[in-house]
């Protein structure tokens, strides 16, 4: 690790123990499936068999006459109507689609979705239940990639959608967006280009690999008020979707997050939520749904897959001149697959004179998909950072040098248009370029007989986001601070959020204790996503501890009858100025509360415009690939990043190490694989083939510090730009292992073997 | 209800329904015994079957060695030490009597203190398991009453405790404080007096009457934090009495709140808390213990009964000239018996000249008083208003107009030192007076045959609390509002606080939604009791709401260009002073704060002095008394009360008409009636003889309206003055019926019986 001294933080950049970390080896801390309450039943969901089914009738008569079942819930049972035009441009619209994808409506959409659920007094009852409920399909054509669904001939699934492609309004069509980015004149300038490179790159839908599967247990009251209790990375967002879904006004809604296993994007939307909800209020007591494994592989949001087709062109010295992206992503049955970010994200990492992005959102029969860490970076960036890489190779140069050469610095404009602040994408480059392992040759050599092994590097890029936070603090007169906060913890927010409360007060990391409380006991807070957590909640708490050092201004001002503005304050110590070596901690100062003015509580708000210029990685890997069996084994991994200021360096690196382990899955292994009726045929955590401690080395980290200029501290959101590199990094290892290119992920054993043949042939 | 108009207020002085109320008719309050937890066991506690008794020895093998018993504790588990002396000036009291009082270290102290606690997989197998544990006891002389411990030869209940005499320190005795307040010389007043009169008088300990038994369940983790759910008057005080008994930091405790069955008083100590803390914490699970209903009577705080001796001297015109009082309150087993409210209540009605005021705290061995609604002036004030009456039968005047004619104002001086802000004491004498009821003659001549009819008057006086109280408010953009306390609401002050912070913002009161949070979600908040929480965590709620309009002035002024200090806001209307006619409703800016610079929340906070000069009640009751029997019914029955404005009238009338009850009660049935062991004969709600909807008219309200000058919409609290009246109220109406003056309580009918005997005689 290679942090840059800071000794003017107290707290930040120190490794305490995490705040939940013994409520979570000691198991109080309270997941979605833990919750318990009087009373409770328990609900099952009946699935659409088909990808794409007109639903003809529903009878649920038999499943209601088996005793034990207190509920049947519908499509029927929805307050939103699906039968006018959708403009993707009305507000209405994702009101809409949501409760098309939480139960189906008139059509089934993808296999899995919802089309009944049921309510009873225990599992197995409301399993039996669904069993009786007889629905009448009318099968469908299907699509489920973005040639099919972009077809002529194409089935449509939503009649009534109205796309937009480039402001223009188009019925009848599965495009749902296409959206553009011109920077110059790009097709004059490749026209120009001295060297080009291109190709088109394939990807399969991607799992977020969280352990919990989605869940949901709701009272409904007869007043019109319903709480939900749910694992969510979003508190209120999920609060705001049931409240958009089910008509119902926010503030009847009391959301409780509890602990979450596990998100990475993938416990955004919400899924059981409003079924719940209707389902409780139909049954008159709480219920309980939590999904089965298959469930959440069918039906709940995985990353997009889809086809990316790209073209560079620099001039002889290397320098970019002009680049063109086609990006089509697989949104599955609704609208939202991710292309804003992939477009902004594409081309952020090099400095280009002319560029052209055109981004697809493409509706197909399959569950729709979701965020999942950097939504649509890794699959944009996977076609930009390969060929980078044979660039490189045409014009004979360092990987590394090529891009410090193209680096996007301060001031540049972002094809998109958005002009960066500072930024630390050299600095990262340069931190690489400088490794241990960069300037440590690969040994070739070693490799075992029949094995090839190669160096691969790429660099990725998350813009982050910013937002709304609110965080309330609660001085106690033992000098310990309750935060209070909004923001469900998915990766160690509550001590990153924590600390810098800490700092700006003076006092230990432990001694402020933050509880993640209900959407009725803290303002507004934004989701946890977005690398937006410890950069905007943080910055709220900053601005709530600063109200709290200015109270106890105050009140160390009435200790020694001088005015507050005789009173300093710095490291947790308040002096006064008018007395030299006149000195209180601030746990002296917390102790006398009582006797000058009482308690002490402060809440700070902000609303974030934008991240302050995002994160930029680079990874580099040695890979050694076994030509006779196709297995490759990274061997080792190095992941260089920006975080502004590490918080709580523990973390960074975490994220850093856990980013590049989940792009190494996503690279050679992990796919959704589907039948030819669009069902998932590893739906299993066994066949879906997520890396474990054996496929994976040791991730070193190097963690850079480029200070953040929108934080106080200088802090950048860090959890996301991790999973950017690792692909085409290991893709550029392979080409330099094997001389082949592998334009599609996964980069499995089959395929290298094939790849091997036909390099043989 | 003769309320004065208030047109300025929008939503104080409106009846709505209270934000709780459909939660509790619903079923979805979540009271004390309604807590369920994975791995929940069950507690019970083996109590001492002496008043007074040596602890030789106590051998829990046989429980421990039952199958389902989980663990064991006892006095040697507390932290605190009970063998050094005890200087009732020294900080640590408190904490080392709370900890005897939670369970018996050396010696037991009354009948029913617990001596032994377990934690087993359910309520027999704990019980038995406490009938297993063998407790050798050395029994001792035991005191009950104030003049058996204050004996010369009275058996020392504390050998360690040094009384407070007066300024002087006293070991060796019983009397844990004697306190005195002189004004002037009312000796030589008294001396001078033209009619005197005087009395003594008696009073029993009465139970408060919540229905709801007291109950603990807590989690102790082995990092050394305890959450703990509970029915509580005050979390945070709570938390703050668990720490100093258990020696845990307040910040390693968590105390959530749960709905709360009645607490009159009675809520504000901790009974099981303690215990189920450190039996959780050798069980290595969470426990819940409630109490049985005997435990309820035997060993939490009822009201103090004792010994009142007064006497109080005029000149012929009904000047008051002097009062002399001695108030002696048997305590139980642990000092502190309300003596410092009763002392300074005692002489409030009134401007006294001159005046002594004596108070005795006095050990006793039964189990420790607590509060009861206005703690120690109903017994104190007992004396004062009989003897009023009597002065105005010496004097042959009007009872009210004797009371205004000495009525306290604006101004004079307590015995105690304070001096009256403005106060409705003469408003309240005045309403009376100018009544129907008052207005109408006693139909005397309507009584049965063997019947007879009194009318009797008295006044009462609660002074009144302020302190500590934290509000957070988050906006909605649906222009609901979010209000987030500490208190727990024992009288709908969920309704009275929401209430507040509505007037502020101009919107209906049910768009606040008031939640009640734990200590680790909200600043720092002092009890619901001591009629403060509408008055204080309204200022609070107040404050907050100040802070939110102004931010929304802001956010007005971004929408019509102009600068915030040209917004004017008023009655939920923002309005443009640049440009006539423009204007914002509340919920139209809510709705656009996302475009405005984001969400709202603010935290409001106060610690205020005082409470403004308290609640005055008189009361006008007509009793008809059945001689053949001794059954007194209350045929008609008026309370007026000072509520500074009525923030929602039907909690104010709810509050008067329930002390009313609870003071008929106390008049004419209540009390623990003692076996000569000290155990309580009627320790059930049969056998203690509460009024119930048969024994009582209809409770007719006069709300008085004199505005407090410390609040901001002149709020007082209104909770506890009420009770104060009706014990001498009917006492008084019992001389005009029967010519008999009844000094004890309760005037039962076997002691109206011998009186009329004696009478006879």
């Amino acid at each position: 690790m290679t942090t840059v001294e800071k000794p003017h933080y107290k707290v930040l950049g120190t490794r305490p123990i995490r705040h939940d970390g013994l409520d979570k080896v000691l198991g109080r801390a309270v997941y979605g499936a833990d919750i318990k309450l009087a009373g409770l039943s328990i609900g099952a969901v009946l699935r659409s068999p088909h990808a794409h089914a007109r639903i003809q009738s529903i009878d649920a008569s038999a499943a209601l006459a088996l005793p034990g079942v207190y509920a049947v819930v519908t499509g029927a049972d929805m307050p939103i109507a699906d039968d006018e035009l959708i403009d993707m441009t009305e507000e209405i619209v994702n009101a809409r689609f949501a409760s098309m994808r939480i139960i189906a409506h008139e059509k089934a959409l993808f296999k899995g979705q919802p089309v009944a659920a049921v309510a009873a007094v225990d599992l197995n009852t409301a399993q039996e239940a669904c069993r009786r409920i007889k629905v009448d399909y009318e099968p469908l054509p299907a699509v489920f990639t973005v040639e099919e669904a972009m077809a002529a001939d194409a089935p449509i699934i939503h009649e009534h959608l109205v796309g937009t492609h480039v402001g223009e309004k188009v019925p009848h069509t599965n495009v749902a967006e296409h959206t553009q980015h011109v920077l110059g004149d790009p097709d004059a300038a490749m026209a120009k280009a001295e060297v080009t490179v291109e190709g088109e790159f394939r990807l399969a839908r991607v799992h977020q690999g969280y352990i919990e599967p989605q869940n949901a247990t709701a009272m409904w009251y007869r007043d019109g008020k319903a709480t939900v209790w749910t694992s969510t990375q979003g508190s209120f967002p999920a609060r705001n979707a049931i409240s958009s879904v089910l008509r119902m006004p926010v503030s009847a809604i009391k959301v409780v997050p509890l602990e979450i296993g596990g998100g990475f994007g993938g416990k955004i939307n919400i899924y059981l939520e409003p079924l719940a909800v209707l389902l409780s209020k139909k049954a008159g007591r709480p219920v309980k749904v939590v999904m089965d494994r298959r469930s959440v592989f069918e039906a709940t949001g995985p990353g997009p897959g889809g086809v990316v087709r790209m073209k560079l062109g620099a001039d002889k010295a290397g320098n970019l001149v002009a680049g063109t992206v086609d990006i089509r992503f697989a949104a599955g049955a609704f609208p939202g697959s991710s292309i804003s970010a992939a477009s902004t994200c594409v081309f952020a990492s090099y400095r280009f004179p002319t560029a052209r992005i055109d981004a697809y959102d493409v509706v197909t029969n399959l569950t729709k998909t979701a965020a999942y860490r950097a939504p649509g970076s890794p699959q944009a960036t996977f076609a930009t950072e390969s060929l980078m890489d044979e660039l490189a190779h045409k014009l004979g140069v360092d990987p590394v040098a090529l891009r410090l050469q193209n680096a996007s610095k301060e001031g540049d404009r972002r094809p998109d248009g958005i002009v960066f602040p500072r930024i630390g994408n050299v600095e990262v480059l340069e931190a690489v370029r400088d490794s241990d392992h960069y300037r440590t040759p690969l040994d070739r050599a070693g490799a075992a007989p029949g094995h090839k092994r190669g160096r691969g590097v790429a660099t990725g890029y998350w813009q982050g986001v910013g937002n709304k936070s609110t965080v309330t603090l609660a001085v106690n007169n033992d000098g310990t601070v309750a935060l209070i906060e909004g923001n469900t913890d998915i990766g160690g927010t509550r001590a990153s959020i924590a600390m810098q409360a800490a700092e700006v007060l003076g006092i230990p990391a432990l001694d402020v204790h933050p509880t993640v409380v209900d959407t009725d006991s803290v303002g507004y807070t934004d989701l946890t996503a977005g690398s937006r957590t410890t950069y905007a909640t943080g910055a709220a708490a900053v601005k709530a501890a600063e109200q709290v050092v200015a109270e106890l201004k105050r009140r160390a001002a009435i200790m020694w009858e001088v005015e507050a503005t005789d009173v300093d304050f710095a490291g947790g110590v308040f002096t006064n100025k008018k007395a030299k070596d006149t000195k209180l901690t601030f746990k002296q100062v917390c102790a006398r509360l009582d006797r000058t003015g009482g308690h002490v509580a402060t809440t700070g708000v902000v609303n974030l415009r934008g991240s302050g210029g995002g994160s930029f990685a680079t990874h580099v890997v040695d890979v050694d690939v076994d030509t006779e069996t196709g297995k490759v084994e990274v061997i080792r991994y190095t992941a260089a990043q920006d975080a502004g200021t590490a918080v709580h360096p523990s973390y960074v690196e975490g994220q850093m190490a856990g980013g590049a382990v989940q792009g190494i899955g996503w690279a050679l292994n992990e796919e959704y694989y589907l039948g030819p009726d669009g069902s998932v045929q590893n739906a299993s955590f066994l066949d879906y083939r997520m890396p474990t401690m054996l496929d994976t080395p040791n991730i070193e980290t190097l963690i850079v510090e480029v200070p953040n200029t929108m934080h106080p501290f200088g802090v950048r959101g860090i959890g996301e730009s991790g999973i950017v590199p690792p692909q085409p990094a290991i893709a550029n290892a392979m080409r330099a292992a094997l001389g082949i290119r592998f334009p599609e992920l996964p980069i499995k054993p089959g395929r290298i073997l094939e790849a091997l043949d036909a390099q043989g042939a």
